[in-house]
């Protein structure tokens, strides 16, 4: 793909194109926004994790002047449900009852914010308090505690292959544990927001923080009761969202719609952080138990299972992490025997959702701890049990899928652990003081499956609309968001190497539902291979048009004509693309073109948990060199080699900048972040309480680039943004197990159970962990 | 096109989809828009018609709290050039010389308006005056008055067939007339206004009110530096613009985005009545002398025409309204031998420029007054006359264009002469005191070719873009601009056709040059037939995608399948757009497409004047039955009938709006208005001294719609929107010329002129006139 005439297209590191305006402060993102005539929103919610809704009395706040509406369940036009992928009954605004800490009960709009606050607190909501019930094991123990109509579990997922009791039962080795993760928060830079405005024509139009404009679309169109034409959905400058930012803001932008609807007027909703984080969603916490048998040589034969995940009050996004959760379970690892049983049960805890990563980083802490303590088992170098199981192209996963191309796993081990052990020595402990410093490097290799998969097939294609102007710059829309993770720079390569143009000449427009069709929602990262592929869909039709009238003055046909660097070259010379476009115009060519891209059809059975579970792999191994503090059990992550195949390097910059911000969340998901509630209540509500790793914590990074391309990526590309992430906490998770000679079980590490290891473990030995 | 199951397309009236929005207040114009941090700005003009600017101080107006920029030519970061069809350097703030009243020097912005009006003030424009000229006659007669360095013609036209002075020669009769317009003001809803907000990226967003998008587009890329890729134009709702927006809005939204971009601020410039009133342009004055010849028994043999107008100080538009003033010159007759020469001929009056009609009203006034004069020279009925000479399907255009489809201009004579013949007499006098009044009726015919012709062939592509979404609604995004005559429904209704739903389904977005292509201009009546055929192409890709998926269920091949009224039928049964729509979506359909349609290339010499001067032709025949006071020499326009052939009616209700609507404006060319400028400054600068026609005035108006359908319209369609005034004038002078028994050769007809045509004519007879 790299165009080496112009040396600027994919593979060539580009500066970010939305930097500057980011550094500067230019661009402004959602809670910077106001329009004339704006209302400022405010939720009422449930401060109980479970209660009946006996009566909401909104006289007193509705009687406040300046206050323009009070709206409850009773308000909404259309119907009140926003499920975004399982419709399970999650209303926008509670109904009958409320189910966690933190529901919206109710919603304000007055004319400040101050104002809205005080009226919220007028809002007189009768509850009865019920029993909650706040712990998966005891979802688990339940019957069924009655929390959805759809019974306990909110969505399953299974993987079969072979005959993995039985295999486990002939095995020379059998490794076997129980493995716990904990919530995470995703703790972008904005909280939740939205600002809906009413249209002369009875829609609505809304600005939001967000991943996937199209499920806003929808969820508003539903709720106020307005076909999809009339509401138009515009993803506004958006600091991060790692999955908190997909079903959310159904809720806001929602609630913001109705009540923009409902006033006549448009309507700010913006939540503070503390309304944010004990509400929004949640990594899913898991609790996998699984036992591994291998051949007394190394190879590994079978793998059992088990993985329960709270859900939370309703379903969000559980059935795809469950998906993936199963589905990648049992690694980057060619098995014969697997069985992976999955749920995600029902509690009265905010609904746990998506996150980087979905499901991933939790499955890879349970298989890539057992692969280690199998290497334990058999005495065997970690790096080489992986080496011998890995996935070979021409190999199948655990879900039977053979896979030919794009297949770097062995690659990523070789690279990573070369750079590690060539490294590790040199990394510095944190102190001169070494006796009080375990040190150990860990390793940890994953599987990514590429976009949706079969389990949201029906959402994975995607649109992109190119104009070429009459001076040859080119404006591009896409479906897909940037929400810090590079994007942009990446569209705008596509978009420069499509058309052969200079990438300044390429100019992004905002995401915009009205530019592009529905293009499925910003997640799995998809957003390089579908917007990547439907510019190279668009740009083909283009450079056809442009081609044809080229070859009239340089000769040949169409076929002929060459496109790069700003150039148009045919058999009789060449000329600029500005000048050409200038008279395609004159000549009154259709320089607008929408390209098209959606993923094939994928032959799995969702009964089996068989077949082809995604289109296309991705796969990483991290290694991990950390320090654990004999007297205080603090984990220091000193280095991570990060190798990563990501199909083929569109922008090595921004895969360097993926990786580093990865292994950060990674770190925060292994070590430092912990979210504390009580009675369903988040107690853990800001930045000093819930320690998300700050530039002190993130550690040296070497990003290891391997390029093993899939026919169907665009130039063979493959996802990265959350396969960045997922072998992290595992990767640290294996080395403080090395450092302290006990094996860790549990996520976050956090200091006082790692003291609780340092002085269980044996140090200094090689014990089976 | 008519769909029979809906009985809602084209051809079926619907009520104008932006109705409720313009009746409830809801639609907001620009005047009424505000965004935060918005910066106020003011211009600084000249007072003079001709001035050296010897130097701008603009210190103490920099120096005032509260103005953030003052600018003046030395600030324009691109070219300093903003013509839009002739580059005759037009600048966007006057450069070393004022050349006409009100032309801006300078611009400023403040932080309220008062503040920005007070800046203003202390702009210090140190002119010196210069001699003006302001004369048509005097600037023909001049060799050169060094106005512009391209000479004293700002633009020019002709046409040649045959040989009229020899045929002149030989003509039984020759009638020979001069005959003089005056300038008309469009005297929309709302001044020109502009919003402008810069982008992060360094890129500019500028909402205005305007026809032209991609002509303000390019003049703010030009002025401001920038790539077309980082100006985006979105049009806001436009009360009306008449030609008035066409390339004005290049400055003003020019100057707003130069202020935006110097400040960082959103910037708002809306212009005073009286200041748009002063400086804006006009419809061009005409000074027309014409000799035309007939053989006895009243065939039209020849035609001499010299057309001259006023340009102004510079060519705005003049080149396009030569074209069709010459082309239109000789009405919609068969006449074997045409000779007309135009020309425009700079002055120091502010620019005359685009006005509904392009001269034509201004040749019909001339080649229909001829045509009644000839009729009195032979003695013959002058519906008469014209039924012997309209253009038959098979005849010659007089620019020798051999036309066989689309040529309704008989039946629109013997359409609208039986209805006024049979009506005419039952029309009462505007009071009883019959010796009062003068009645008559009087006849006018008419052409006009449709589209920009070949003078403005590169522009007249136009594209659409149809989103279909996963409920069955459709989003219609064009280029061509709504601006009172009903655009927005007609477009409703071709997507409505193009995809068989309900017209309640479609929604369209606004005009915004992120959306679509280059679409060219939204003038010359060109919207109903370029946006209709984008829309019908854009609606043939969406229909065959669809068509192949419903074909699976419904049997048969795409191209049995049928789209009707929201249902989709094949030969095994039928289902619901929605339905099918759904599925689409949930098969990873493309639900996006644009469509692209450009009239076809014209064989057409400039030079001479000959061939195929546009792809296709209206025609229309008015008869205007008036009343004129012996007394005051007041006219009253009582009825008119008004026949035009459309080709084929789309929304028959809009045809009467538009027509009703010409009837008006031209009964203000005709009779009620008059600009009055005193040393080049005007000085009818508001609604009490320049009297547009208003409902009392208005007449009553009986239209009549004839289908002569075009093969290439959308479904026949050909234009209506400026054939509904150009008669208007024409007509009412002939009725006014057989009331007095004098001919009027200027308008337009005020009281005074009227009553000295009443005190020299012989009513009772029946003079040559």
């Amino acid at each position: 793909m790299t165009d080496p005439r112009s040396g600027r297209g994919p593979g060539v590191s580009l500066e970010r194109v939305d930097g500057p305006a980011k550094l500067s402060g230019r661009c402004r993102y959602l809670p910077d926004l106001r329009v004339p005539g704006m209302l400022y929103a405010c939720q009422v919610t449930s401060p109980h994790a479970h209660a009946r809704i006996l009566g909401i009395d909104a006289g007193a706040a509705r009687a406040r002047p300046g206050v323009h509406a009070v709206l409850t369940a009773a308000d909404v036009p259309g119907e009140n449900r926003i499920g975004a992928v399982i419709d399970d009954g999650q209303p926008l605004l509670a109904e009958g009852s409320a189910r966690y800490a933190g529901e919206c009960l109710a919603v304000v709009a007055a004319e400040t914010e101050a104002l809205a606050r005080e009226a919220a607190a007028l809002v007189a909501a009768r509850l009865e308090p019920l029993p909650a019930l706040l712990d998966l094991e005891a979802a688990m123990a339940a019957a069924d505690a009655g929390i959805n109509a759809r019974g306990p579990v909110a969505a399953e997922a299974r993987v079969t292959k072979g005959d993995a009791a039985r295999a486990l039962a002939g095995a020379d080795a059998v490794v076997e544990g129980t493995f716990r993760t904990a919530p995470q928060e995703h703790f972008y830079l904005e909280p939740q927001g939205a600002l809906a405005r009413p249209e002369a024509d009875g829609g609505v139009t809304v600005l939001g923080s967000l991943q996937c404009p199209f499920y806003v679309q929808t969820a508003v169109a539903r709720t106020a009761g307005l076909p999809l034409s009339k509401v138009r959905v515009i993803q506004t400058p958006t600091g991060g969202a790692f999955g908190g930012k997909e079903d959310l803001p159904n809720e806001i932008c929602g609630r913001a719609a109705l009540l923009a609807l409902a006033t006549g007027r448009p309507v700010r909703l913006v939540l503070e952080r503390r309304e944010d984080l004990a509400a929004t969603s949640k990594r899913h916490p898991f609790l996998i138990h699984g036992r591994l048998g291998a051949t007394r040589d190394g190879r590994l034969l079978a793998l059992d299972l088990r993985q329960d995940a709270e859900a939370g009050a309703w379903a969000s996004l559980s059935a795809p992490v469950m998906y993936r959760a199963a589905v990648q379970g049992a690694g980057p690892y060619e098995i014969p025997h697997v069985r992976v049983e999955t749920r995600a049960w029902y509690t009265h805890h905010p609904p746990n959702g998506a996150f980087r990563g979905f499901g991933g980083p939790q499955a890879a802490f349970a298989h890539e701890r057992l692969v280690d303590m199998m290497a334990g088992a058999l005495d065997m170098d970690p790096v080489e049990l992986r080496r011998r199981n890995l996935l070979r192209p021409g190999g199948r996963t655990a879900t039977g899928h053979r896979v030919e191309e794009g297949v770097g796993a062995l690659e990523t081990l070789e690279r990573c652990a070369a750079a590690a052990r060539a490294g590790e020595d040199a990394v510095a402990p944190p102190t001169a003081d070494a006796n009080r410093w375990l040190l150990a490097t860990g390793y940890a290799s994953v599987v990514y499956g590429n976009c949706l998969g079969k389990a949201g097939w029906h959402l994975d294609g995607a649109g992109a609309y190119l104009q070429v102007h009459r001076d040859g710059s080119v404006s591009c829309a896409v479906g897909l968001i940037e929400m810090g993770q590079g994007a942009e720079t990446v569209i705008t390569q596509f978009v420069a190497e499509a058309l052969g143009v200079p990438p300044e000449r390429v100019h992004l427009l905002p995401v915009d539902t009205a530019l592009v069709p529905d293009c499925g929602p910003t997640v799995a990262s998809r957003n390089v291979i579908m917007s990547g592929n439907a510019i190279l869909d668009a740009g083909r039709r283009l450079r056809g048009r442009l081609a044809a009238l080229a070859a009239e003055r340089l000769g040949g046909e169409a076929a002929d004509i060459r496109f790069a660097a700003g150039r148009v070259a045919g058999p009789r010379g060449e000329m600029a693309f500005d000048e050409l476009a200038d008279e395609a115009w004159r000549r009154n060519l259709n320089l607008a073109a929408e390209g098209w891209w959606h993923v094939p059809p994928l032959d799995f059975d969702v009964a089996t948990g068989r077949g082809e579970a995604y289109f296309a792999y991705s796969f990483a191994t991290q290694a991990a060199r950390v320090a654990v503090d004999r007297l205080t059990g603090q984990v220091r992550l000193l280095k991570v080699w990060a190798a990563h195949d990501v199909g083929r390097a569109v922008n090595p910059a921004g895969i360097e900048a993926q990786v580093e911000g990865g292994v950060a969340q990674g770190l925060g998901l292994a070590v430092t972040e912990r979210l504390v509630r009580a009675d369903g209540r988040t107690l853990t509500d800001n930045l000093s309480t819930y320690t998300i790793p700050t530039s002190v914590e993130a550690p040296d990074v070497e990003t290891l680039v391997v390029e093993a391309p899939h026919p169907l990526g665009p130039g063979g590309a493959k996802s990265l943004g959350e396969p960045a992430l997922i072998p992290t906490a595992a990767a640290i998770a294996n080395a403080v197990s090395r450092a302290v000679g006990a094996p860790v079980d549990a996520l976050p590490m956090d200091p006082e159970r790692v003291l609780a290891l340092v002085e269980q473990g044996h140090h200094g030995q090689d014990p089976l962990f």
